[in-house]
């Protein structure tokens, strides 16, 4: 049908009344369904209908209700560009670990991606060499990391792009006034390689003195992380991987409050035992140090896993739906 | 099991690991588990199944996850004491009228609910044949109504709130610097009556130009109400009664952006027509004229119907949960 036929074919806004508990639901899709993206259209229909089944589900109360309204309005309040409150409530309810799952699958041999995490932010760039923290931002590591694809040949020019919290467990960004610390920007040589002087990660509490740190207390849960590294590897042509690396042995390594570790993310610190090795990188004797291969996956590795797991989910719980750019659509009327 | 022996009984945080998209929800509702709340248990164990299922069957991508957020953040910034974009929100997508009709269910015989709004605000004490609008607001529309209780008995006393916009489609509270007008409460007298001059309602959009009105758009929604003037009606042992009435014939009669249009609420406007009544009342000849009866049920009526559709609702899905004030809690682990 062409675009003037489907508008011509668009019946009058649909009739509404008397409306129950029982039949609310099907009249907010019939009315929903005015939109004319199919895409839209099936993401409302799912999550007016999650919400509504939510809502009868726990029988909630008109208070209760009250309490959630307060919730987001004080979430929403908080929030501005350096403190990113629904994206930490995204976090703590694993709903930003799954997205991350769902959209950027990796092949076995590839290195798993992780939550961005609401601390990103944008940093400078670094040669290879260079320090990324400044003086007595804490106890200095140097990071050694290559960067290959899925066939094991190294990649030149991958943007990497690391952040870490100072030793007190703060990005630059939670600080007043704050300028580009802890944070950089580094490409692979031509050997896929980078190396940075960093500092050794400590673990922290997400940010727990807003709307999402009170409902962490009522849930008996704990604010913090385990001891880790962010890394974002960016090449054109290349899925972006967001990860990090988690120090092994973290006293919160299997209660991270945001569910980002991963077995295959975890790394024994090590020291610079080598005075070879430390005078290469201009870095002391007994400096910290963290290495890592990552593997990186060309964009068409991803998106063929992707749509790959799309079709077994949606087969798996009997969905017969219309994929467009490989996501599922509402029927056409 | 005593509060004591519960605490004593609580497990150390649960281990975590290598979350994948097909285990993090178990994992997440693992770990919220570890409140003491068994109602909040519960509510959340829903919560995040819903939002999650949600997530897997649209294959919501990071772009839509990040769309979604700066929308929560958007309706966050816009939020005020007098502006509720969350409530509008809940309002558009049918949760409001879900809510009520859950939460206060009326027998039969009795006026039934439908939504708040956001604009209830506070309002000053009338007495019977004021004036709740100041002049100039609209045309005057005298206001009659009883109150009785299911069997048919006047009920003296009940606070009756009413509230309404102006004939420009804007409530007070919408102005910069508002002082209270065109709402009131008035108390109803030996009789069960009230009176009060008003004005006669209009049809108006709901705010639309934030958040929740550029999502109508995109949804090829209109973001009007049918005229209708809101009442609360308040009685110590009684149910309180949210209601609005609605005018028969309004252009936006069986389309209400936010679901609140019943049969039972839809009235024909009047016109005074009898001298006798005119001099009555302190109004005009020809001035508009609303009359209702309103039946309201106590607090007895309202919880034993509660709880019967709880119980009928929690038994149709095939869901034994434990009740304790008569909503589903979380089992005792």
């Amino acid at each position: 049908m062409t675009a003037d036929a489907e508008l011509a074919a668009v019946p009058p806004a649909p009739i509404l009344k008397d409306l129950t508990d029982e039949n609310i639901t099907e009249n907010t899709v019939i009315i929903n369904n005015q939109s004319r993206d199919r895409r839209l259209k099936y993401i409302m229909e799912r999550l007016v209908t999650h919400l509504h089944e939510f809502a009868r589900e726990t029988r909630l109360t008109t208070d209760e209700w009250l309490t959630g309204i307060a919730f987001l309005v004080q979430c929403g309040k908080i929030s501005s560009d350096v403190r990113h409150e629904f994206v930490l409530l995204s976090d703590v309810l694993g709903l930003s670990c799954l997205i991350d799952s769902m959209d950027h699958p990796k092949p076995k041999n590839a290195t798993i991606a992780t939550i961005l995490g609401p601390f990103h932010a944008e940093a400078g760039e670094f040669e290879n060499g260079d320090s990324i923290c400044s003086d007595g931002k804490g106890e200095q590591c140097l990071i050694r990391a290559s960067v290959k694809d899925t066939q094991g040949r190294p990649l030149e020019g991958v943007s990497v792009d690391i952040w870490e919290t100072d030793s007190t467990g703060h990005y630059d960004t939670q600080y007043d006034g704050a300028t580009a610390d802890c944070r950089g920007i580094v490409k692979t040589d031509a050997e896929g390689q980078i190396w940075l002087k960093a500092i050794r990660p400590v673990p922290y509490p997400i940010p727990h003195d807003g709307p999402v740190g009170k409902m962490l207390e009522h849930l008996g849960r704990h604010p913090f992380r385990p001891s880790h590294v962010h890394f974002k590897l960016v090449k054109d042509g290349y899925d972006p991987l967001v990860t990090a690396l988690y120090l092994k042995g973290d006293p919160y390594e299997t209660t991270d409050a945001v569910f980002g570790v991963k077995s295959q993310l975890l790394i024994e610190i090590d020291r610079v035992t080598d005075p070879a090795m430390a005078a290469r990188y201009g870095v002391n004797l007994n400096d910290w140090l963290i290495e890592y291969d990552f593997v990186i996956c060309t964009e068409a590795e991803a998106a063929e896993l992707k749509a790959e797991s799309s079709r077994k989910y949606l087969a798996a719980k009997g969905l017969k739906l219309d994929l467009i750019d490989g996501l599922p659509v509402a029927d056409l009327d």
